[in-house]
């Protein structure tokens, strides 16, 4: 993109018309798949293919400290929607110390019906809330978004694996609303060969079509948009494929750029912009165990998706709001996904719930004022087990894990290419008595222990000492909701699917503790 | 900085005084000392401390694929100044395969009378010539800038290694023009400890001042600009240190990026960017065996300086000529320091030797038409030895070392937190009968070797196989100058000492073969 470009959006953004603005601040959070933090050109990516995400950070705030809760997607989402840590909201499992867990179609689990969701909150203020793409909180009737305070939903509850053969596994359902449409490599083609899927596409015409109608009817929204392109297998549509300098995912990434662009640009023609928060982010570190075709980058940062190094959890973060947050900054602010909630919130003029701890921090002083909040700490967890806490520029880690030797000797490898000794260990390592302790500013790549015999050490040991006893001294775990798995409960016959003719037959019910390898 | 600040300046670049422009455009070439690719906010560093680099970007022409010809100092710099690979121009050593060799104090040779540098060629056009900072091509008489075509001089022939005792090895000497006028760690203090040293504000000055003294006598000037604030030991002046998120290494990028900010400003301020081509780079990858506090960030890529992975070659770059080379534009041209030679003569309308090897691209169709010149390779030695090259987004690796079993197991590494099994060897692996290769685009961490047996691998093989014969065949290898060492030569009477009474007592000649461990 040249500066002009940037100079000419910006004066459509000052001159776009913002009469008639009688309600409450729209929201969209746009929620990547599997993109790492060094996926965007403004954050290094070498091929620069992302010129709309970059204008969107030169007309907004850039985050360059942001994180998810969970290095893995169902936790992080869950997270996101709840502004809880998965462990108290119950996105975790027990079956085993320090483990991913996620909804697989076999997942007898699901959002609990006693958390309360952002959309939720929102009716409050008479918002029109929407899903657009991957939900990933339970694909039980129960479970689905328009029972957890969605209007609307045009997406899919589980990834997009496959394809299946209906029989022993069924494909993965697309959803319109409350009732099935079709599914994955039925319906909603998914070539795995040729990378080739319109999906993006579909879900940017969802997102525009949603936001007219809202613009029309005057009505405040929450678009949660939410497409998983850059989530292996990666695809793109046909306009897009083969147009990356770095292959398929890079495809992928330059139509969801392309998308946002759209986006934003909707926004300004009807507009809406000066009257809209948008937050663009991913659900977690690129999978980079996924090999060069199929997975993103995390710029300097060690390892990826699975783990509780930065690679894992630090996440690409842009703010947009024209005339509300200043162009061009970039905030140092530690921030989280779980702050979305609250900040939400807050610039909706919605009260959060008072009976329960909400780990989200109102971010409004940061954007609007570019104020950083009083130093709050960033916890990194696996599962059960909080890992890690980063406060300030210093992490502390008291567990360290990749992945087992049983899996790495299989090729599984969490660190390609990356490997610090006593850090990215095969074995669950236990620190906690003499934690490891990087300094992110200097080390952001987690490579250079800070010496146990130093007074930085010991200053840095004390302060995160206190304030990780208090957490977990206050904290009380949520009821575990992905221990279990069934065959049965698979999307066998989703609701809608007697009107498609797409019922299956469910084996018998024979549910199993879930292993989960990592 | 807000894009606030961008239009400012680039209104002001707009209004700009143009009047009275008469002769060839000026040249600025600004190169860094072991500044990583990834140490720029526009690159990705996570602290985003290069506003002024950042805003020349968005005003010029980024390149994320530009090149070293060398993964270390003096023969990057000669590879620069004389628009050849070092192996031609004779900055390397046959003392053993594949070592890099450099200009410590103890060097007999020095850049040869046989070569023609980029000052002596522009005096044809009445350029005034100035090298700020480190010179790197030989301390010893012949050798120095104003040997070699430039008018002017203010700095240093070698590293600021120290302090030295001045009896077995003297501290370095620091010339104006060609004569000494003081030494590091006493006329010229660096602070080791605290970091603390004026340095790079005095090559400010020096550079304001050479502008703004050739602009009133409306002279064409050639500016090399060489601070070394960011090669180890890293100082700051006492304005910077403590500044950065990243500690000392931060303060020094910090003071660099504000003093390039000072002398674009000045540019604008005399009305001369117009006419001014300026040209941002730096000698080699980030020295990450230095560790977290003395060295910097190459981004995504392996390892660093001292090896032919890309962490050790690819180096950040920016041109910036307002009204010639477009605004905000990214280059995805494959580029080397050798192209400024040519790109420097292009434009100012010199004809480049015809006599010789000349390595160097014209870059001009890139810089005025963001065009892409055909495929070029990009040589990537050690030493005497082609260890890989790259063509398109192809790196083919004939030769693999990081460092030695016994460098390492000192505890030198080249590649910190990383390790590609294959890749980084620690043993000198050949592989030219089936070389490694890499996708850049999809792999620029260089993780992933494609395939021996997949079509792309054979296809890519053939085409690379021919560049690379073609090479070999037309290669001329130069006289090494990089073999003998003696202490008899270090700088203990530079030319000036008597008036300052600085001159010390050399031992007596012994000359041996320099062993070069790397």
């Amino acid at each position: 993109m040249s500066l002009k470009t940037v100079i000419c959006v910006l004066w459509a953004v000052c001159v776009g018309h913002t009469e008639g603005i009688q309600h409450g601040p729209n929201i969209i959070i746009m929620l990547m798949d599997d993109m790492g933090w060094g996926d965007l050109g403004v954050f290094g990516e070498p091929s620069k293919e992302t010129p709309n995400l970059d204008v969107m950070a030169a007309q907004g705030m850039l985050f360059p400290n942001f994180y998810t809760a969970n290095p893995l997607c169902s936790p992080s989402r869950a997270a996101l929607l709840t502004g809880r840590l998965p462990v108290r909201n119950g996105f975790y499992t027990t079956n085993a110390h320090a483990r991913n867990a996620y909804t697989p179609q076999e997942i007898v689990g699901g959002i609990s019906q006693d958390e309360i969701l952002l959309p939720e909150l929102l009716k409050k203020k008479d918002y029109v809330s929407k899903i657009i793409g991957k939900w990933h909180l339970g694909h039980r009737s129960q479970y689905l978004p328009l029972k957890h305070g969605f209007d609307e939903w045009f997406g899919s509850p589980n990834c997009h694996f496959g394809p299946y053969n209906n029989s022993v596994r069924p494909n993965i359902p697309v959803y319109n609303n409350s009732e099935m449409t079709g599914r994955y490599y039925e319906e909603f083609e998914i070539n795995v060969k040729t990378g080739e899927s319109n999906l993006t596409q579909i879900y940017l015409k969802e997102g525009l079509d949603f936001i007219s109608q809202q613009a029309t009817a005057q009505r405040p929204f929450f678009l949660y948009w939410a497409p998983d392109a850059t989530h292996s297998p990666v695809y793109a549509s046909e306009r897009f494929l083969g147009k990356s300098q770095r292959g398929r995912y890079g495809d992928a990434v330059m139509e969801l750029d392309d998308s946002i662009g759209q986006i934003l640009a909707h926004l300004v023609s009807l507009g809406i912009h000066n009257n809209t928060l948008v937050f663009f982010t991913s659900d977690n570190g690129a999978a980079v165990m996924s090999g060069a075709h199929q997975s993103g980058s995390n710029g300097p940062f060690l390892c990826g998706k699975e783990t509780t190094f930065e690679g894992g959890m630090r996440e690409p973060a842009i703010a947009w709001w024209p005339g509300r947050i200043p162009a061009g900054t970039v905030s140092y602010q530690l921030a989280s996904v779980m702050d979305l909630f609250s900040t939400s919130l807050s610039v909706t003029g919605v009260l959060p719930p008072d009976d329960r701890v909400i780990d989200g921090l109102d971010l409004s002083p940061v954007l609007f004022n570019n104020s950083l909040l009083d130093s709050r700490p960033i916890f990194y967890y696996r599962g059960n087990q909080m890992m890690a806490v980063r406060i300030g520029q210093y992490k502390v880690h008291y567990w360290t894990w990749s992945n087992s030797w049983e899996e790495y000797n299989t090729g599984i490898n969490f660190c390609p290419g990356q490997e610090v000794p006593g850090v990215t260990t095969h074995t669950q390592e236990e620190h906690t008595m003499q934690p490891l302790i990087f300094h992110l500013g200097q080390d952001p790549g987690e490579r250079y222990p800070i010496s146990v015999q130093s007074e930085e050490y010991r200053d840095v040991h004390r302060q995160v000492t206190a304030v990780v006893e208090q957490h977990q001294k206050d904290l009380i775990p949520g009821m575990p909701q992905l221990n279990m798995c069934d065959l049965a409960v698979m999307n066998w016959s989703p609701p809608g699917c007697e009107q498609l003719g797409k019922c299956l037959k469910a084996p018998e019910s024979n549910p199993w503790k879930c292993v989960w390898p990592h």
